[in-house]
């Protein structure tokens, strides 16, 4: 039963004006650059979920989801099963997230294209769309997703609540909801039936209910649009209420975030990739020592040990000194910085059952120690190479590629899309596939890419 | 990524405990009078799923699910339409709880049966099941939903979350699980992916949205046991972790609620059922004044003036002196007790946008005034009635029927089923369904009932 709870004096009604502006851009509004970061978006995103198709997370999920699809009219990527539209959001939002090798907002470790990618690429199968559309709509839902993450973060976070999850399912909403049309009424109902789905626990972590989070996130902000385009109302002030998302959810609630200066300040356009397949943390130490092997050759045998100089938090998020599966080995820099060095590898091959068992590895993992030092910035290392001669090597990585001073290149987005989907589809599918991918903005039907995906896929 | 955060020590293994109860338990360890509570919990949901089935939220969600429904096998209660077992969990958790006239467990404000019942009997469309095993994983739904509600409430509801959708999506995984027989690893995981999913906000109370979160309580926790049977592993202590559900969710967490005298004290014993189809605050008002009219007849007609004495909390929730739609008066005691005194009826027929408009209604409505009394319990009224001779009349509720100390007879819950169902599937439809549903211990195959619903429903 409702009560009378006003909204504090002065709140402003975020709800109705951030529906309002969802509702009036033009793709033409949106500057070039934004466009060609969402397009980058778009192509790695597609190159992490064929990527991360086989996975044994997303056989569990096909196979309970299976029996209850309904018209097969949409593709999951990389997979021969074709799914309803709603069912196949869920699984590619879990195949393009499952191998922590997606794209990050680093202000709010949101991992944007997840949900939203995965709603709006499943729509296109029943709902043809273009690719500058398509481009359109997608920046959009990571705008709005980030927005209303920045609004809450870090309270939000800290609480424990998987802000990818939390916020993505408001994403998928207003993406979905840009690409069907939705009335700025509607879409107020769509973002009301988003606030009232969010959720998602970091306590999953380490299980693959993580994945489950942008995939759900996906799923629930699509039916949210669908609902609200039905006639099915919500309430019109969903993130200010004062039992609203932003409150119940978070002790801070920072509406100039969401409503400041949009469409001139983009927070899709600081949107990042992730270079290695795991936490971000552990980057800057996977760097440095792919430039080490680079530099010394042959005498990675000759190494003696290897001491690191990390902010206090990488050991805390990722200090696990005898991981003893490729899942446990993303949360060892011990583990990552020593296949880095043999193998030069930090892609998901490096994080497999067997590469964190293989006795090479772990006789130069148990040489790997590292120092916490408060005064080392998060984003940096240290790193000092003894060998068997005792003459040393230093080496420091300010920031680490991927961050935003060190932005992937295309031709990187490029490799790591070439790296996971081969090893999926295969290469000639995987270059027509990529090909594709870069040619959005010129698609007349973006749908063709999903399909594209699964042409040469086989049942894992 | 994963941080090292402990469970404060001496947390017990709740997840794990309960879910060890849940998969141990036998049908003939529950006491005959809790399965006798639990036959009429499920009594009560079917007439309240088959009266709402024409509601215009119904007729809106149906909309939106229909192009994506998988396999037709599963019934919509009072509906033509079938659905897959997922989306008819869905839709029976909204008609069953559209009206507001369904079941509550008092301590928490949980309405228990809509996110439970509507999981179990769409399972049992494709997994056949027995009354009596029907009947056991009800009432164990029930419990586990409950217990949980209990060890976050009130702090839980006051910060703003709807307590039916966030228990309830436990209820039904536990309900579903046990159904199909989880062991006990299986039972914690889709513990954890219910509590990955557990949301709902009080912010939608006024909107469609209300009754769309013990429907998607259903959706969700059929799918989390479904997800977890698959091998889709969760968070094995997802309710006591320092990031899990309680403490992610709630300032309070007595793990004592759910954890002790379990099998011994039964919350699923302690379930009531509305007598009127609107917040239970105003239950009181509507009891007194159908007995005043019971007691004076004619003399309705010779009313000047009605002044209620009310807890303050009736007027807070209740107050609204000028309703103007049917939705509207349910939060307005002063229409409530209008309607009660001149047509004797509290019933969903009571709060109709035709009804809430009537001149004669809105005539007595004005001449009714409240005052709040901090000293008046919130299940007490006391109603003095003016008449035009200046005579007066004097009645005290001391707790309204409904209410734990009054609860409804068989025969009282008969006549609120008759009521309802007639209305949409016609008496002789009806009478046999009502017939069926109390015969449920004896049924070889429970969804016979679901089908029964349906014989004789129209398309709204």
């Amino acid at each position: 039963m409702s009560g009378h709870h006003e909204t504090p004096a002065g709140t402003p009604e975020v709800t109705r004006m951030l529906a309002e502006w969802v509702v009036g851009l033009d793709g033409s509004d949106i500057p070039d650059e934004v466009r060609r970061e969402g397009l980058r978006t778009f192509v790695n995103w597609v190159g992490c979920a064929v990527g991360g198709a086989r996975h044994e997370t997303v056989d569990a999920a096909l196979r309970a989801v299976m029996p209850f699809s309904g018209e097969r009219n949409a593709t999951v990527l990389g997979r021969p099963e074709r799914l309803d539209p709603l069912h196949a959001a869920l699984l590619n939002g879990i195949t393009s997230h499952v191998l922590d090798y997606d794209d990050t907002h680093l202000k709010t470790i949101i991992h944007p294209a997840g949900p939203v990618a995965s709603a709006l690429l499943a729509l296109s199968e029943i709902r043809p769309m273009s690719g500058e559309d398509f481009l359109t709509a997608l920046i959009i839902g990571v705008e709005v997703e980030c927005r209303i993450g920045n609004s809450v973060y870090p309270h939000h976070y800290d609480r424990g609540w998987h802000i990818t999850g939390t916020s993505g399912v408001f994403g998928a909403a207003a993406a979905v909801g840009k690409a069907i049309g939705l009335d700025r009424q509607r879409m107020q109902w769509a973002l009301g039936l988003a606030a009232t789905q969010s959720s998602g626990l970091r306590e999953m972590f380490g299980t693959m209910t993580k994945s489950f989070h942008p995939g759900r996130a996906a799923q629930n902000g699509m039916m949210s649009a669908l609902m609200a385009e039905a006639g099915f109302d919500s309430s019109e002030r969903a993130l200010e209420a004062p039992r609203g998302f932003a409150t119940v959810m978070s002790d801070k609630q920072d509406w100039s975030e969401i409503l400041d200066d949009l469409g001139t300040r983009w927070e899709a356009a600081l949107n990042s990739y992730k270079p290695f397949a795991c936490g971000i943390v552990i980057h800057p130490a996977i760097d440095g020592c792919q430039q080490i092997r680079t530099e010394i050759g042959n005498r990675v045998a000759e190494i003696a040990s290897v001491q690191l100089t990390t902010h206090p938090l990488v050991l805390e998020l990722t200090g696990k000194r005898t991981p003893r599966t490729g899942l446990e080995g993303k949360f060892s820099v011990f583990h990552a910085a020593a296949v880095a060095l043999l193998q030069g590898d930090g892609a998901p091959t490096a994080f497999t059952d067997e590469v964190v068992t293989n006795p090479q590895v772990i006789d130069l993992r148990d040489r790997i120690n590292a120092t916490a030092d408060p005064a080392c910035h998060e984003a940096s290392v240290t790193i000092r190479v003894t060998f068997k001669d005792g003459s040393t090597l230093d080496k420091h990585i300010e920031r680490a590629i991927g961050s935003s001073e060190v932005p992937l290149t295309d031709e990187q987005i490029d490799d790591k899309f070439t790296v996971q989907s081969a090893l999926v589809i295969g290469e000639a599918a995987t270059e027509q596939l990529l090909r594709m991918a870069w040619e959005t903005p010129r698609s007349a039907d973006i749908s063709e890419i999903a399909r594209c995906s699964s042409q040469n896929a086989v049942s894992a």
